[in-house]
């Protein structure tokens, strides 16, 4: 389950029904922490960060003895957290048990959503993400993928841009995008979502440096259409020439009308 | 602001707060609908599917006279829903007085977020959002984005896949995934999230046809790393080459530890 970024406003019911239904949290220190009264009552398993693989072989563990266990991620527990790595580790087989397990996986807000919110509306049209961490993705894959989002004109999202130790790659990712894009591409820099010491930056691309960049920073970089205003930056639905069709169809279907449909003119 | 997908359950306390704080309630019929009692007391203004510019007018309009108004999106407003369309119509200058109003966006659990939940963990790793609505951009720049995301090995999340009246985008689009991606790629069909009637189907992608697809569904493919398991549909962390390698370094940073680094082995 995920906690959403930061404060509690941005948290689902759901997260906190299965807080207070399980027996036992597990996840990273600084997350259980954020709990606060929720965690009362309930049995604590911190760990510390690099540790992520201990932590969904305890949590399997206490659930094969017949606790309900809560994997506490922030943000959504699907996108770069730990959703996926219980399946595999389920999959790779140490214990068969697990297998007999009931996962439920509940989303959350993630941080680009918080980011993109803070800002305006920079992901108004197609968007990707992107993990900047070549820990346990080689360096070409996640380049090849810069690069194709690069020429795809997508908005992109950088999850983990950079680290004290991993400081070329979000460089690396800038020069790749300067080739499709202008200088003056909006660059979105958030920290500290929902917590104290929120902040949201507004830069061009041409601008763009490592410093000030650390692990707790998302940095969202626009598309070609993304464009910085008065009131925050945003993405325009659709292509500007296209916007102006006057003959573009109506597409609203009496029969099965679409809620997300909203390209409508 | 956003009601995510469906259910309270997935909907955010800051969602309500801006609805309990809100004069006025502007937005798609059936979502007004969906807020039952929360819309108590509010002047509501529902439209149709297709009135997208009227309801933002009537919404800033409505704000220029000092009214609280919340323009009410499902799933999340900033991601093909009415944020973007709300800078858009401030920034064309059509009433000068709208840019002295006061925009907030909240973020909400986003559609493919609750699909990805409901079938496991497929957005575990890199992923992308396409709109294959054809209404307000051409399909050159469409079929662009969908050749990217095939050749950077994205996890792609189709939003808006076919209509009564399109019905050809999702299988160019396959056409083009098939060039990428075995056809046992698996694909997931959502529909009703959080609703009456809530589905959730896994298929190979050779097998993704456009029959039972519309404007409700939504459709998540995966990247050549995503697997069925009897678990869930899942998308590794990392590539299990890199994920065996012994000598991967902790990325454990004592000073300033990310809470999302957890590509950490």
């Amino acid at each position: 389950m995920g906690l959403g970024p930061g404060k509690s406003a941005w948290r689902t019911p759901e997260a906190e029904e299965l807080i207070a239904r399980s027996t036992d949290l597990v996840g990273y220190g600084r997350y259980l922490d954020m709990l606060g009264p929720l965690s009362a009552g309930k049995a604590l398993h911190p760990f510390a960060l690099g540790e992520e693989e201990k932590r969904v072989r305890v949590a399997l563990n206490l659930a094969k003895e017949g606790r309900a266990v809560s994997v506490v991620c922030s943000g959504d527990p699907g996108i770069y957290a730990m959703a996926s790595l219980v399946y595999e580790m389920i999959e790779r087989g140490e214990d068969p048990g697990w297998e007999r397990l009931h996962v439920q996986v509940s989303p959350g807000v993630s941080a680009m959503q918080a980011a993109a919110a803070l800002a305006g509306a920079p992901l108004g049209n197609d968007f990707c993400a992107i993990s900047l961490s070549d820990l346990l993705t080689p360096w070409e894959v996640i380049e090849k993928r810069v690069r194709a989002a690069s020429e795809g004109d997508f908005t992109i999202a950088f999850y983990n841009p950079a680290s004290n130790r991993r400081r070329t790659q979000l460089l690396r990712a800038k020069e790749i995008l300067l080739r499709h894009r202008l200088p003056g591409t909006p660059v979105i820099l958030a920290r500290n979502l929902g917590r104290e010491g929120e902040r949201v930056e507004v830069l061009r691309l041409g601008d763009l440096s490592v410093e000030n960049i650390d692990m707790l920073t998302l940095v969202i970089v626009g598309s070609s259409q993304t464009r910085p205003t008065s009131g925050g930056v945003y993405t325009p639905r659709g292509y500007s020439g296209k916007t102006q069709a006057p003959a573009a169809p109506a597409e609203t279907d009496p029969v099965q009308p679409d809620p997300k449909e909203v390209n409508s003119p």
